[in-house]
């Protein structure tokens, strides 16, 4: 039986009472940025809101910032989810009175923390498999792939909540073999889940072991790695992908707390070639996550799917990586960002990015009478993602942004 | 003529009036990090001394970062030095009543800000092409390296300042083809030179022109980008390095503002091939800079040098970095620090890591009775610099860490 709220919402709602994300938020009238959790179609001010908490949870919440939270231990996450469901709960509904709401049209979302450093991996079995049959079909995963959870430093100053246009950036590319610069002519998204660490710090240069690694995740989101793929092509010689990946990242507003995540964990993805010892654990940490892109563009007649996959698809788990992140003693902070990656499936519907989907740009996706092979100025792309339960869903809410050119 | 100031130093010192770099310190009995000035073996206390400045320079120099200096403008920069070389000038010894100085050997050296993001560049032709040589002689550098200054996203959360033993890494790596882990075996510096962004945050999406590039660098240090080579060999297959430069990256403490670089600047290193317009400038911004790596290690009779190289070997001028990075819209910010990558020249002596030095490995350097390939536990690396003015010397101070096992 789903639980309930004084609050209304329908089973399809993204945020029933069993999921209570965290975001930061500001109103027309406050520019003052608070943490607010979401409740059906509404924000509950926990800032402003009187007698949930004690503390030290009280001055946690008065922050304008969730970096305090996400600081703090396992334990102290947990009390503040049973604090804030027991206020929402229907039996409490004299909470109505000394609850401060808004709706979340009204609200203006802002970045959860200032994110740390931003690390991507590229943890998709399917993705790492079609991108490398692209690029060299002989040899289509590095010999390192099934090793290790493969991942690069990312850029932690562009990336942004929802919202924001994605303006299509400049760069170099090869057009005929020769070296061009302009506007990206290959703007693509790429659908990943990324989770913020929290937790006490690991010492510097401790190691966080594979058992211990759940303690230092404070929850997800979804993320857009958008990226221009002929840039890309022509700079990543050495050294990776750079400018065509650091001009926009979004993230959804709203983070999904482990402990809400908990009745959907999964198998993990059978891992074929047995990893180091660092990186082996047996308890289930893989989660059933639906996850789905739309697009729209100025003219659509309606909002076209163009993946549907699922986060378990994932071959490396959260675990994995933030061991292998710090084996080398490499130090993790709270409001570190970590990202999966592309989340792609076997089936072709299920390629989290039109590079994969379109075959390299050679088979474009029918949309009644357009043909997509990469992103126009105008289209919205609309990330979004649930966990379905027994009468109610744990939703991620959305992740939107509309590409618009340089003026 | 050299300045002359009242407190002493020799024609020899780092820190003569010329220079004047920033730093921020604390001391044994009073913990509160606080912005100070190098001059002569003294830390002038920028805090605590009086009538140095007037607002808002005054509630700029209370903080216990460089943040809002180097958020400030070229112009206040200029202003602040202007004060304090004229507070700490030989006409203005009455100042010593008013001034608080420390011993440099009795402050601690902290971070001079939180870094935002760290970009390492790749930047100096002969390091790139040794390199390419070693990993693929018939084609050592690659298409896109005359093209555009190639870089990298590195990690902020382990950089420290000089002094911090650097652990000796876990990781993964072959060995005869099969996949091992322990610690690395090939443990390698990198003398690189970074500067510190500053100035008015670029508005997002809005690209830098190369001609105005100057204004956002604040000042440079010394960075030893501490590798594993073996980690680096295995794990870079698809999206570069990661764990084997991600355990340490160290800075010297005291950052060389770009007015006292002015007189050192020489010609740009002559680049072959024509860049895209974005790229090009005509200005000198190449800097004749000494730079040296020495290693002791318990037993060793001496210091021993084992590279002597100069900052104007660099192919890619710090304009051209900046042009580069931002010219997809990508944001900089105050705080964020870009490094050079290993300065090489074209000598055999002036290669700035060991890898290249000993070919990969293969031939050793003498160091009276030991032969050196890779750093062992217990090796003290010392990166230092200077500018050699007439009479006295622009110094970087010294970047010195010991290497220990994990224990």
């Amino acid at each position: 039986m789903p639980l309930k709220s004084y609050i209304s919402y329908s089973t399809e709602s993204n945020f029933p009472l069993e999921n209570l994300p965290y975001g930061v938020f500001s109103t027309k009238n406050d520019p003052i940025h608070r943490i607010g959790v979401a409740i059906g179609e509404k924000v509950l001010d926990l800032k402003n809101s009187k007698n949930i908490f004690d503390q030290p949870l009280y001055e946690i919440f008065q922050q304008s910032s969730l970096h305090s939270l996400m600081a703090s231990s396992k334990d102290t996450w947990s009390l503040a989810r049973k604090l804030i469901q027991s206020y929402l709960s229907i039996e409490n509904v004299e909470n109505l009175e000394k609850a401060v709401f808004w709706d979340q049209n009204e609200v203006i979302m802002h970045l959860p923390v200032t994110i740390g450093d931003f690390t991507d991996f590229f943890s998709s079995y399917y993705h790492a498999l079609r991108c490398g049959m692209l690029l060299n079909p002989l040899k289509p995963l590095g010999e390192n792939w099934k090793n290790m959870p493969v991942c690069y430093h990312s850029r932690s100053s562009t990336i942004n909540v929802s919202g924001k246009p994605v303006v299509r950036p400049n760069g170099q590319y090869l057009v005929d073999k020769k070296v061009t610069f302009g506007p990206t002519k290959m703007l693509d998204y790429e659908l990943e889940v990324a989770f913020f660490v929290g937790g006490t710090l690991n010492s510097p240069a401790e190691p966080i072991p594979v058992s211990k690694a759940s303690e230092y995740i404070f929850g997800m989101v979804l993320l857009n790695d958008w990226s221009a793929r002929d840039i890309q092509m022509w700079e990543s010689h050495f050294l990776g992908p750079f400018l065509s990946k650091n001009f926009a990242t979004t993230i959804s507003p709203w983070i999904v707390t482990m402990e809400a995540l908990e009745d959907f964990k999964t198998d993990n993805f059978k891992q074929e070639h047995t990893p180091l010892e660092y990186l082996l654990h047996e308890n289930k940490f893989n989660f059933d996550i639906h996850l789905s892109a739309n697009i729209c563009y100025p003219g659509s007649q309606q909002n076209y799917t163009i993946c549907e996959t699922n986060f378990k698809y994932l071959y490396w788990t959260p675990l994995q990586q933030i061991a292998h992140h710090t084996v080398n003693g490499c130090t993790l902070k709270p409001g570190d960002l970590l990202s999966s990656g592309t989340v792609s499936g076997p089936k072709d519907e299920e390629c989290g990015c039109l590079y994969e989907k379109t075959n390299g740009g050679k088979n474009p996706i029918e949309l009644g009478d357009r043909k997509l092979t990469f992103f126009e100025d105008g289209d919205t792309v609309i990330l979004s993602g649930f966990c379905q339960g027994d009468g109610y869903r744990i939703g991620f809410g959305c992740c939107s942004n509309t590409i618009v050119n340089r003026v």
